[in-house]
């Protein structure tokens, strides 16, 4: 019997690795055409990452702003997020680290695919490309920072050809260097024997390689971010590398929130706090002007809202019945909403919250004949075909002056 | 060697059933807290539905407006969408679709888990849920309609108790009824033996129960509605019920687009119409004052959108680098934008569109040193922190100005 939160079964991630985060909000999600997140606000999305708990962030150190901003990540001295840095796969851009002995480790961009190949970079064939990318990491090995290889594309790539015996080499190079599969045209499947991208075969065939930390960066293109990170930990990847709401290049990458989500509520993990995903997504409503979807799950405005009549039911006899967690776990508020789908239920639940509010002596119940009259006239306003939003709760005080013979006027004004 | 689309394996869907696809978007989406469709726009729902090849919508007959508008959606004559009703597990609502001989289908809630069977409905035992839901599908069956059993909260139920003795039960009553995986708090995993609530398992022991069409529901709420539908194709469902953008209650449910992208552009099925996706995404921002997120999959304004030095110069030598598909098969468009994140590519491309507007008699590369000067510019706006959008074709023109030396003050005014 699965009556309450508790009682529901745990998911079984089948394997014993521990799963890390990291977070591309700050690189990935700053890119996001349209999105400009300012050098301040850098650090307070820093010292958010840091109350949620989450392991690593990875930081451009191409401009002035971004490494000034790093510096004062560093500075203040939290044992997580880890700082990493980010670059292009350039001998001289493992300069930029020079300046940060307090970095140990970078991503380097290396990207395997035909077309990032041979028409983005202009390499001459596979042959120069491996040897490119070979130099640079040993590069970056020689200034005794550990390599997170975030192999580009690796999901359109020439896997046995090209990609695969790439990866081999760096690993004999740099064998804790941690391996990113890059998803990023979001052209992996979630399913394993999908050939011939399928992330569970990827995630395992680098296992075989030995490769002792796999990460996963997936974009959302086919809108299966979520479930590719998933599938990648299903199959032993150890790392997720994710950004608040997705934020990213296109229709983004996996959703921070959701994984972390699935981690704690599904799996049981305990060791991040979600208690701040709202506050977190109002941040970036006032900060960068970024409009989070109402239906957005976990932060949008709407997602603890309920209007049509069977939900709405539901949800106040027991709100395990039409809510998939508590708001609360996420920071979140339950709102009931009256609209064209609502029944009697909902608008009773207002009015008693409205009869609440005004101290007045009563309550009713659905089958009442006064909710039935609001419940006809705000029909009437929706059958009019005029109407494309919600009854406010002034509307409903203005419908209860018609049948509830209080004498309220004064209170009225209070609500 | 893959360097153009096509050159890009197919997946394919390990088994050999038609996958068809219902809409949801008039029942569901118009739940959707905050969202009021109005009648004359569900009309025109209905012929975008049409026009993409949907093989079936559904409609509630509970109020005129429902019923008015199911009546003219049949009077289209079209044979696709075909048009089914919905109705509660109640004998008297199979009474409502007694005016409407031309439907020969109607979906029936039957919900299965036990908050839904005891908090919300109120049963006493299994055995008086049993009883009752027979009874109502043998009432349908006796009316000549065709069950859709909408098996609400599976994911959540008592599977081997409750959910599937009753399912088994329901087919012997109708074996032609459609079985309906409703995944309605999306506590489904898209992995096979994902204990207790693999989707990938249900559908199997539904099909091993001899149901021949298993539909997929899925909500979105962890954000696996896509992968849980794909997840079901590739056991063997042969039905998608999806939503237009994913519209509907909470975080709302897997989107039609996505699953539609998925088969055309990956799988290769060749049925539906794609092309009218970006208009569709219009007709809600105008009718429904729905805003579709700038990000969103698909029908997003700014997801073939390029600002990002590294991605908008991939672009520019071959848009298969960084988008997963050409704009044109969804009826969208490629642009570039200027923001803090672009590189010179990008500023030489947007000035050359404006310099081949204006007919001037010259182009510039990325190496131009007027570029390099815009470019700092650009940087400077950035740097000092209070710019958060991108750059205007306007501003780009008033720049232009200070470093070209082109008399065409005429011509600015016409951009």
């Amino acid at each position: 019997m699965f009556r309450k939160y508790e009682d529901l079964p745990e998911v079984e991630i089948p394997n014993d690795r521990e799963i890390k985060l990291s977070d591309g909000t700050l690189r990935e999600g700053a890119q996001m055409p349209g999105v400009v997140i300012k050098s301040k606000d850098k650090l307070e999305i820093y010292k958010y990452l840091h109350k949620i708990g989450i392991e690593k962030v990875e930081n451009f150190l191409y401009n002035d702003r971004d490494r000034q901003v790093t510096k004062k990540m560093l500075d203040l001295g939290y044992d997580k997020p880890e700082v990493t840095g980010w670059i292009r796969a350039a001998k001289k851009d493992v300069e930029l680290l020079n300046d940060f002995e307090r970095i140990n480790e970078t991503g380097v961009l290396v990207s395997v695919s035909d077309t990032h190949l041979f028409d983005k970079i202009g390499f001459e064939d596979y042959e120069e490309a491996r040897q490119h990318y070979l130099d640079v990491i040993q590069e970056v090995v020689d200034h005794g920072l550990k390599p997170r290889c975030h192999i580009e594309d690796l999901t359109r790539s020439s896997l046995n050809e090209f990609a695969f015996p790439l990866i081999e080499e760096i690993l004999s190079i740099s064998p804790e260097a941690i391996i990113r599969v890059c998803d990023t045209l979001n052209f992996g499947i979630p399913f394993e024997g999908a050939d011939p991208y399928s992330v569970p075969d990827i995630v395992e065939k680098l296992r075989d390689m030995g490769a002792k930390d796999i990460e996963l960066h997936i974009h959302d293109d086919y809108g299966l971010g979520v479930a590719n990170v998933l599938s990648g930990f299903w199959h032993g990847a150890n790392w997720g590398n994710l950004t608040f709401m997705g934020l990213g290049e296109r229709a983004g990458v996996a959703e921070l929130e959701k994984i972390l989500l699935f981690l704690e509520d599904r799996v049981g993990i305990e060791k991040y706090d979600l208690s701040y995903l709202k506050e977190f997504a109002e941040f970036f409503e006032e900060s960068a002007e970024y409009h989070v979807p109402n239906n957005k799950a976990i932060v949008g405005k709407n997602v603890f809202a309920h209007e049509s009549g069977i939900h709405t039911d539901g949800v106040l006899k027991n709100p395990m019945t039409y809510e998939p967690y508590p708001p609360e776990k996420v920071g979140a508020e339950r709102k009931l909403m009256v609209g064209d789908s609502s029944g009697k239920e909902v608008i009773a639940s207002k009015v008693n919250e409205i009869l609440d509010k005004i101290e007045a002596d009563i309550q009713v119940n659905k089958n009442d004949q006064r909710i039935n009259k609001i419940y006809k006239q705000i029909q009437e306003i929706y059958e009019k075909g005029k109407r494309d939003s919600c009854i406010l709760d002034e509307e409903l005080v203005e419908m209860m002056d018609d049948y509830f013979n209080l004498e309220v006027d004064e209170l009225w004004k209070k609500l």
